[in-house]
């Protein structure tokens, strides 16, 4: 706990602990009180609450019509793979199918206590799948046989799972939600290039809806995706200093082409081996959300992701007014629609405060004030939630109309502005492993910037990984390959 | 094979065979020639390609807004249920739960031999949700603690499996994608209502967008969800004569309170067990879409499930005019867009009479042929799907854009029209069991509908059951619960 927290002047905050005295728990918390999600009576998963899921809601619709941009189709794939297939692909799969989900029986009966058990064994165990290389390349084998059916550009929608044995929610639970593109092409370059684009197609959509800026470049070859030749991220930076990886972007060569033989016959009469990619999003993107823009008073929604982007508060100090207040109340909410901006009367019994701090708590991105002195006067009071006291503003009922769309996009722009001037300090540049050393063995958070060179075949460096559960995190582009970002990392 | 179809003269039809040669094999031509979906490398499920998936997309996007409108929230719970959750609800699942994928296991290892072998076994067995009433029951019991929190309305979009012995595509699949609203209400009639209510959102989903109309009604009480009061449905006809369940809405009455837990503090101080409904849809809708509007020719898609409205095929008599003909075909779906129409251009390099029956087997409901000298008189051929040859019209460019609007509304409408008249064909009155069984002895397709009180308690209506394969499918709300209609069924 820190001084200001323990005193008596410590100001008041909606989460406790605070970011400061305990990240984890105050991360935790700020979830619970937003209704976003919370622990399901499964080991590992998550139940995604209403509030949570609007989120992940408006995340599909923005990026799936930036993924049809490209000119990629989505379609549906078997949740189920056959163990033949994954053993197929076992030397790719290293660290993340060793833990999942086996399925072993097609059947429950009861035994002769009466208790239901599992029965029809299955010739061949299924996993549930931890991604779809295997599979959908299975099936490409069969769609691609010309140069002509290529490129082949599909995204799928759908849950995965991973066994978590240290589940986290939105961050790291066993079944997540997820987008993945597979795409094929009839050359590396083309491939290469597709990797490159939908990383920077994830890019915008982090900075444009999302607010929330990244370190974006190459892994360096033990952190790709097993399989591929290059591994594209973006590494956003949260407030406790760790980095998290936002999303991922993979050239996978004719690896996966090789295993599930995917041959097309090319321009020139032979038959080759296609390039593919494959490139994801997760619902852990809603967790990086959080602990890029939220406060020690909850949650602080970018409008363009906000569930709702105005609270509508109705301030009822006599009943009889109560009436007159929330037709004001589904006037201004329909207004509101119609300039498109999406607004909720609370129309609860709770008090007038706490309508206040729940939609703070929420994050929603403006909240207004509507009393019978506001109707009466013609004039609202206004708040941004990024801004606290000093987003407060007063207008009229027109005036509002009128400058809410600006209010929101404004909003949005300073959020992006602050999260990058707060990544920016989060990596430090070093000039050496000692450099490098020290400041790991210090206090300020962040990670470290520094020459990709020092780090190569460097026992040093295995030894400050080990001694600060630091891994290298990506090779920016900005610094053309030259530069290594090292980190803890989510 | 029919006469027609063995003579010289018979029309050449897209599909062979015809609906009448063998509806069953003609079904699944429809699905690969309009590459909708195919079966998958996995016992009993299917891949949903692109242009299939395109229509679950649409039903979707168009049905989301209907819930949400009714005031549900959507969110998302876990894949994975334990077993004991499925035991304390066994009475209640019989029938679906015991065909179901069972998790046993968390991990794969290599054996001695080198072979992944699944390891760590669970000390709970979980199955794949078949669907989801017990996992959410027991979310609920904690979500649900006063009168204040209900009424709770949420929807989820999600894959479930159930053991498939039988699959087909669409219809019937090891796993498929739906969703499955689960309201909580203080009182029995609200659930009533709210059951009553969605399965009229579903009759005009059905109507207004898939151009399918049904029998609606309740099921009797052996055919009704385990644990339901009531289960509502809607019965549409197949052109085959059989029906096909479009989807249902359950009261379910106190069970699964009872059994989760469900409790609240109501008005009058007291805790009550709640009342819970739950209502879903799933892709085996399309499956119903295909049977009730392909024809010989392959599928014919309702304008508004359309993954595109309007196919511009272009026609290259001379390659000196290709580069003319695509960009008048790309200047012209751009009109289209504009006007809330979507529109792709054929630029294969097939044939032109090719690409015709492309867009035919596709079942595009407006397709415009755009050549050198279209372009040079200014006027377009377009062709109505549903219409075949007599649906063809020539129109400047100008008037083809401002009546294709219209033009799709009217097919839209008119496919609506002729599918009630089939429906209505396909029932057919009855007055005793004895005519019930010349009905299904005979030749004529379709169901048979008679007064209730004759099939109850009745020996001869059960072997009837057992003879022609029928179950009684509703009760319709029109004849007021007096009559059942009985039908073979999908």
């Amino acid at each position: 706990m820190t001084e200001a927290a323990k005193s008596n002047k410590a100001p008041r905050t909606a989460i406790t602990p605070t970011r400061e005295e305990n990240f984890p728990e105050w991360y935790q918390n700020v979830i619970k009180a937003a209704e976003m999600a919370e622990n399901a009576p499964v080991r590992g998963c998550m139940v995604i609450r209403p509030y949570g899921y609007a989120v992940w809601e408006n995340i599909q619709k923005h990026l799936d019509a930036m993924i049809k941009a490209e000119g990629v189709d989505n379609a549906y794939f078997p949740l189920l793979i056959p163990l033949s297939f994954i053993a197929k692909e076992a030397k790719h799969i290293d660290g993340f199918a060793k833990e999942c989900a086996v399925v072993t029986h097609h059947r429950l009966e009861a035994n002769d206590a009466g208790d239901l058990v599992p029965a029809g064994e299955l010739t061949e165990p299924m996993i549930i799948r931890p991604t779809s290389e295997t599979i959908i390349g299975d099936v490409y084998s069969r769609w691609v046989q010309s140069y002509r059916d290529l490129p082949l550009k599909i995204n799928q929608w759908a849950n995965v799972m991973r066994w978590e044995m240290r589940p986290r929610i939105f961050l790291r639970t066993s079944e997540f939600l997820w987008q993945e593109g597979h795409n094929v092409f009839e050359t590396h370059d083309q491939a290469e290039a597709d990797a490159r684009r939908m990383i920077d197609v994830y890019r915008e959509f982090y900075e444009d809806y999302m607010a929330v800026p990244g370190y974006i470049g190459a892994k360096t070859p033990d952190e790709r995706f097993p399989g591929a030749i290059e591994t594209y991220t973006i590494e956003a930076f949260m407030q406790d200093g760790k980095a998290l990886q936002g999303c991922t972007s993979h050239n996978l060569g004719q690896t996966f082409s090789n295993s599930a033989d995917i041959k097309f016959l090319d321009r020139d009469g032979t038959l080759k081996h296609a390039w593919t990619t494959s490139w994801g999003l997760s619902s852990r993107t809603v967790g990086a959300l959080i602990m890029v823009h939220a406060d020690d008073d909850g949650m602080v929604m970018p409008p363009k992701l906000a569930p709702h982007q105005v609270a509508i508060l109705p301030i009822v100090r006599d009943d009889a007014d109560t009436d007159k207040i929330l037709a004001f109340c589904d006037e201004l909410q329909k207004q509101l629609a119609a300039k498109g901006v999406t607004a909720r009367t609370d129309k609860t019994e709770a008090r007038s405060s706490d309508k206040m701090w729940t939609a703070i708590k929420k994050g929603v991105p403006v909240r207004v004030e509507v009393g019978a002195r506001e109707i009466a006067e013609g004039k609202l009071t206004f708040t941004r939630r990024d801004l606290g006291k000093d987003g407060k503003k007063t207008a009229t009922v027109g005036e509002f109309l009128s400058s809410i769309g600006g209010v929101l996009d404004q909003m949005q722009k300073d959020m992006l502005d602050r999260a990058r001037e707060k990544m920016k300090a989060m990596v430090t540049d070093v000039a050496s492993l000692k450099e490098m050393r020290d400041f790991f063995a210090g206090e300020k958070i962040g990670g470290v910037r520094i020459d990709y060179k020092l780090i190569q075949d460097s026992e040093e460096f295995e030894a400050i990984k080990k001694d600060f559960s630091v891994t290298p995190r990506c090779l920016p582009f900005d610094d053309e390959g030259q530069k290594v970002i090292v980190a803890k990392a989510y």
